[in-house]
């Protein structure tokens, strides 16, 4: 049966998935992600401080941030920066970061300090976010490791693999992980976030043109739990590699 | 069976509901909206101009802002104005309400003009998003029947109606249309959009606490389901009466 | 003698006046205020912390805030916190609410705290910085008597009550209490401030056509006397209801 | 008898006035105005264009702008630029100053054009909003007079001078055109705009202290009609003076 | 020979300069500068404070802070505070001002307080920085003098003088300090800063028109040196006179 | 003769330079440039359309921004859109960065269309805006190339190359190309932007710690002068391998 996806791809197959680690070097964890053509440098950085609120609670706390490069996209957008804010999109995707990341992570074991994962998209290609969650947890488990070199924690944060994919239905058919040709063109969008027990961390879908049945639900979740089973056995090769 | 929720409410149960159109005089649409201790202003303004990128396409657009009352909460949260800007979940809010009510509507039918809904919340209780949509339609609806009046329009760019709920797990259980006490402190959070043939228009599940297995997730829509058919029912009730 | 007034009121005639006290139930003072179509939800918040420049100084502070719902006008104005922060006619406006609450307050009875005065315009029909005024006031008592019974504080720290009411030469004839259709059309227009004990607290008065004469301002001045002394009686009313 | 002011001044006393014209050389018009040691920069711009709400109506407007230099007080004052904006009490002085010259400006002789008087506080010393309006008098009457010379209007578009004073009630007495001393210290401080045929154009009173009595603000008006008279007599001079 | 500059100056001249110390009376430091038309106000204040980054290091700084009233250029420019910030040409003066004048400060004598310098254009003609940083260091000196007044320091801070001039090839010469209309035409513009032992402080040279050759830069930094030499010693004879 | 320098460099010695065309895909050029550590993305976006002071002038425009991710540098950096905005110095690179570059483009062969560089730090040590200059002009030509070959303008634009790098005195000697351990030691910074005919675009010197003397200068233009011999020749390079 041939495809009919724009890239050719079945419609259960992930794009191609590089993670390659310790891509800057000042960072805690650095890691450039890439889904296809879509490229994410994910940066952890620890600082031994906490927020107002929880001061002296015996707890970090993990956050995020996300920024594209000005001609990440096809056409060249306006600096967040020079507009003078970030967006309501900017604001929504980095608020979904944090809270993914967040759902991994052992607040107490960590301690008292913080690592901010800044997501910055270099190319992009539909799926930032989800690239951009499933790249942040492989920098989140090197900022870690430093931390466990220098015997500043007790024991490991980490309660297992946070990954992300998107699924949409596009011209009627559910498929996985869509590219931007895809993703400017379908009928339905879901974000899915899942740790690698096959727990939902977060799902969110959006009817673009007409609302999406149960059975449709049904499916893309099915094709989401495929696609995060692969996104997290590539987090753990990458991992696996000398440091 | 006795509940478990800190209302007595039963699992499947809605907080009652009520829908007051007419609630101020200006607003071609005005509709105050109760999901038991939370209200929102919800109204509909028709302006007679479109969004620089839709000049000349002939077709309208529908838009949506969230705001809060400073006390409308437990403690006083500070005015957005006064900060310098809206927040990340205000934007987040209303984007969300935008896209669900634009799922509702005929952009072609309605013609080169724009319709806001401004949700304003008096008193939050839990909710405040899904009573917001759900008040915004009832407001749509009147200020779409004050253009069939003019004969500005020539045919009903209503497409359906649109509802919202919030379900959850709350110590192990789902319920439905959470509040405060239940929301502050549930596993997962899910707020569901769905129109009135079944169909779902957006659906944003949170894992607050532990990751949400399948099973958990199709409890949640199936309450979903039954909470919109009921909120769906409210609204007609509500708009059956004379204008 | 016929009015010349568009509502047909008597030129010394108030619109009908309505204090509705715990309009809303998080906030220790909440009160819907009418002046005829003008409605101000006034709350009263109490926070146990003082302005930077009072500390240790055993005195507390009274702010306001005003805003007003996009839809509270005839044309839908834009939403100040979608716009980047308060314009200068809201900033002034809070200026004169907090300076008029404050001069019947003693600040050192209040103890080191700080009560703030949100004064939200759900539907305008002109004069709604005097009945915010005149409604904060009522909210303000009602926040004052939650400290007095939970023995926060040793002595009564309002200090008497406070009304506004707006007044204006219109066609050439002194009248009380404008409404949105003499506001927009008068020659000369007089915001006063006035406690209990016939003292003024605040008279801004504006020429916005011609310039007016010292007769004309003592005219003026006569009728917000009467007015004020008619609203103050409103306010002891609600204030006598039990609480 | 003795004077009780800290100036040695006689209670219905001004301080020394000067104004001094063609004080900057680009502007149309640009007067230093010194009220004792208040000294304001008031310069009046022409730009031939109007506000988009004026457009093709045949007017022209007359707005102000009002600044501080840092340390033009006492105490170094943050700069508003570099705060991010201009704070409350600003606008509301620069509101004042715009409303008060568009008193006495016929705005169709005027034409479609935009003049602008810029009230920058070079020295501080109590009353820089009233040495602001009766020096933005004379700037705007210079800067009129270049548009007479090169025959860009028909007629005389000033209709009469304004200026204005500072009265209030100090240590129990009433006392004309208070300093900074005086100012800070004083039970009632009213700002009076009048034009030069007795009628006033705003009156600004408040009650720092207790409230002001009915006799008191007879007294006050007294005055400051007495001030004013002197100092329009002396812009008059000013404007004698060879161009 | 005769000049080709529009002010008729030879090419190694100076504009009339003048130093007038004292201009205001708040500011420990208040000084107005003129090179020819162009006039700058200069205060040096102090504040008993450091910035957080020094506190505890028993050192003070010097910083400065820039802005024009809006009619001191030919045609108005918007303020700042009204435009919602400092812009990016503002910044950079400031941030040279405040590097320069740091140049002649021991931070260690001057001990844990901030001197800030504001250079406030009263009337722009060309190089108002220069004259800026030129006048601020009077102030600064006379600033420093009240500190020695009240004996809180215990050596004098002041390392030497600081000057500054513009230098740039104009119709393909050479000249020193240019005034607006040959700013606005001249191929090469270059700020100087220098201290009175002859060394470079800031050196910035920029091709306006075509790149500069060595020789060029070589004779303007000739004139720079020239002309600095002249601006300290007007320095030198402001401070003479009676403080 | 051992070198001083933390790298051990000779004192004229570049750092390792490297100039990656075609980094990312959607950019009209794109160059991955690296000054030894420093990393620098240099995106180069054409735009068809003039700002508004350039309408119907049949002049193009050049324009720079500059930005640094978060955790380009040693500790991580507040991003600058969610501080609200740009600062300081990065204004001021972005300015200094598009006056270079706009000196090697006749505008006029440009036509009415703007090319944007973006310079973003991937990795920062010392040496960034120099970096980006050097990056920017070869992903201006690539940009302006693309022009070329679709026969959007007639004649090369592109007047010669620009190529920038920084001197200092590191230890009291004069230094090439300063990396971060020596930029944040030296007495004498200087950034110098040239052009390959050996003409000066911009020399920007400071002095850090004492004043340098003129001899200094002179060796620091010396050594500028043979470092940006060596890269125009490594831009050279880079431009010619295939497209």
């Amino acid at each position: 049966m041939t495809s009919t996806r724009p890239s050719g791809r079945a419609n259960d197959q992930l794009r191609a998935v590089s993670i390659e680690r310790h891509y800057t070097r000042h960072a805690e964890g650095s890691v450039l992600v890439s889904f296809g053509d879509t490229k994410v440098l994910c940066t952890a950085s620890i600082e031994e401080r906490v927020p107002p609120w929880l001061r002296g609670k015996g707890e970090g706390w993990v956050t995020a941030e996300y920024g594209m490069l000005p001609r990440a996209t096809t056409d060249r957008t306006q600096r967040e920066a020079a507009r003078g804010g970030q967006g309501g999109r900017t604001m929504e995707i980095q608020r979904l970061i944090g809270r993914s990341l967040r759902a991994c992570v052992d607040r107490a074991a960590l301690g008292e300090r913080v690592i901010t994962l800044d997501c910055d998209v270099i190319q992009a290609d539909g799926g930032t976010r989800t690239a951009a969650i499933t790249g942040a947890y492989v920098a989140l488990v090197d900022a870690v490791a430093t931390l466990t070199k220098r015997n500043a924690i007790k024991r490991n944060p980490i309660l297992g693999a946070i990954a992300a994919v998107s699924v949409g239905v596009y011209n009627g058919v559910p498929v996985l992980d869509l590219d931007y040709a895809e993703d400017s063109n379908c009928d339905t969008d879901m974000n899915v976030v899942m740790n690698d027990g096959g727990g939902f961390i977060e799902v969110q879908g959006t009817a673009e043109g007409h609302a999406f049945r149960r059975d449709e639900m049904d499916a893309l979740l099915d094709l989401a739990t495929k696609g995060i089973a692969e996104l997290v056995a590539a987090q753990r090769a990458a991992l696996e590699d000398a440091p």
